[in-house]
């Protein structure tokens, strides 16, 4: 098993994922770098934020640049300029249904037409695999049908007994991309758990299939927050303790304690750089807009709190100077900053469950953060 | 005199401006900070990138974050995150007739509304100065009138007279100013230098002035190049030598040579910055697009034999991948490349002036340039 168990406290639980880039601790948060690029970030920034795993898309790198020019340059981590960490793939499967247009969904798989520039496309659970090795990710999903939110169950069952028969056609393509050399992890994608009758199946159809971890998708899709959490944790509770849990497109810093209090191991999610891009400074003691007029004089660091170099080198009245005036450094200064936060909060989660103090860190870091 | 005069080649001169923040060796090329950033760059960018001497615009500045503001933060050089070289201040002379609305200029200054809120605003030569001295730039400029082009000799005289008076004014300020402390060098704006009777009187009112530098405005303000070079020639002849010759918004590779085989120490453009946000790539070779097709899996970097950190680490394909993908990294990485390249040309061309070579050295540049 690649993924090591090393404490459990409050429900939450701390680990060390084995990957082909190095050990990855649990809880952790991974940055989004759905076109290859954490946005804003270059690769120097990477390697001084550290994050040790990281998401990218293969939907999107399929269409551009293509899977043959990732290829050609040796695969996502150098084409990216020298990520050295773990990079996990989504699918595709999400973006398929959200982005793209005359979209078809069949027993064999999916076609649809590029949302840049119409072209047709077909993605089949085998090709989504080879898609993947490919692009050379560490990490690899399979092709599911996302239904949307709400959905009538029988719909519902219809969507995941398609996702369940795609898992078992990608456990062979995955076989064969690793007789060929690639030593990616896989964590095929789990649907259902919103449905209570559709959980436990699909669960036991996950515990049996060989995988290295979970992707837990179809939460966050419009339900409410007392839901996800409930519905998560039923769902966890039926999911082999041996693999990592990796919940897919979460999200806030009080998610990352929510879903770890759910036995979630990984997280990611855009929110911390698509908020920082209008302005929204992520702190223990809460969110605060950097443009608002009250710091135009502040000439104190974003967070007094932080070791990140933007608050070792900058201050509120200039960072919010630079968002009025739309200079591009704004982005990606307000971007790092969030990252490293969150980067933090991950931290501070695995601290608490290895000190299996995890319920009283978790109240604590909730009370100051809507203090 | 704040200028040594090292050695002249061919028109050219080599020479070591002493200011308030280190020497600046001459020709120099000058990157644009115009609202306290150098586009997409940051200030650790900027102290890798190494120029010695920046450009920031008075009139931006007052508007956003105004002046007060920057004077709380410690000045300019703290405002932006601790920028250590010289920073030489464009007075909003040109800004207030190019970009604001309203404006009515008099013979005691200029009355505007602001672009960016329509508040009402009054400059006269004296409070550009004070502006000027608040910012804490090393380099002040004077309010001057920028003639529209082409424009009748009697209007162009009329204007030069007004600009002439608004120096006058401008002398006991900037003495005003260092009596309380300023250690700025003064670099009053010149104009007329398209006009060839207006030109001598011109210059021979600024080489009475006492002052450090000379800005060089008005041209390049729609002229063609022969013309900018015939006349900027005529010009700098008129000029005292012991004074280093500031030209103001110029320029590309090409104009860097050709301005200082008219004699011209120091400039400036956002020309770098504003092409590579479009993708356009500054090469000793010539200039390319880097989102062009053919680059698509062209693994080499921009430049093979540019030492920056960004042809160090990313390749074509990556860098026109991120732009096409309207991905925020690519603006900062090429624009860095640009200004590394520019830095490059001026000290090429000072090392030919140096070398006692620069008219074959010119020759050599140019021919390569567009090969």
């Amino acid at each position: 098993m690649s993924f090591t168990l090393q404490a459990e406290s409050g429900g939450a639980r701390a680990g060390v994922l084995d990957t082909p880039r190095g050990p990855v601790q649990t809880p952790c948060f991974m940055p989004v770098a759905t076109q290859a690029s954490v946005k804003a970030l270059d690769a120097d920034d990477l390697a001084r934020l550290n994050p040790r795993a990281i998401l990218a898309n293969s939907y999107h790198l399929y269409l551009r640049p293509g899977t043959e020019t990732v290829k050609a340059a040796g695969g996502l981590h150098a084409f990216m300029g020298g990520y050295d960490g773990f990079i996990i793939t989504d699918s595709g499967g999400f973006q398929v249904l959200s982005l793209s247009k005359l979209r078809a969904v069949d027993d064999e798989g999916v076609t649809f037409r590029s949302h840049l520039d119409g072209s047709k496309h077909r993605l089949t659970p085998e090709s989504v695999i080879a898609v993947q090795a490919e692009l050379g990710s560490d990490g690899w999903t399979t092709l599911d049908e996302c239904p949307p939110y709400p959905c009538a169950e029988a719909d519902a069952a219809r969507a995941l007994e398609r996702t369940r028969r795609w898992l078992d056609r990608s456990v062979p393509a995955v076989a064969a991309a690793r007789a060929a050399g690639a030593k990616s992890l896989f964590f095929p994608l789990y649907q259902g758990g919103l449905h209570p009758r559709l959980r436990r199946p699909s669960a036991e159809h996950h515990n049996d299939c060989p995988a290295d971890g979970i992707s837990i998708g179809g939460f966050m899709v419009g339900e409410d927050k007392p839901t996800t959490w409930a519905m998560l944790g039923e769902t966890t509770a039926l999911l082999r303790a041996d693999r990592p849990r990796y919940l897919m497109g979460v999200g806030t810093p009080s998610d990352i304690w929510d879903a770890a209090a759910c036995g979630v191991d990984m997280m990611d999610c855009v929110y911390p750089t698509r908020v920082a891009r209008s302005g929204h400074i992520m702190t223990a003691s809460g969110k605060f807009n950097v443009t608002n007029a009250r710091f135009r004089r502040d000439f104190t660091p974003l967070d007094p709190e932080c070791s990140c170099f933007v608050c070792a080198r900058y201050t509120k009245a200039y960072l919010g100077h630079l968002l009025r005036a739309s200079e591009l450094a704004a982005y990606r200064l307000l971007s790092y900053h969030n990252l490293h936060f969150m980067a933090g909060v991950a931290a501070q989660a695995r601290a608490a469950v290895l000190a299996g103090r995890f319920a009283s860190a978790r109240a604590d870091f909730l009370a100051r953060l809507s203090s």
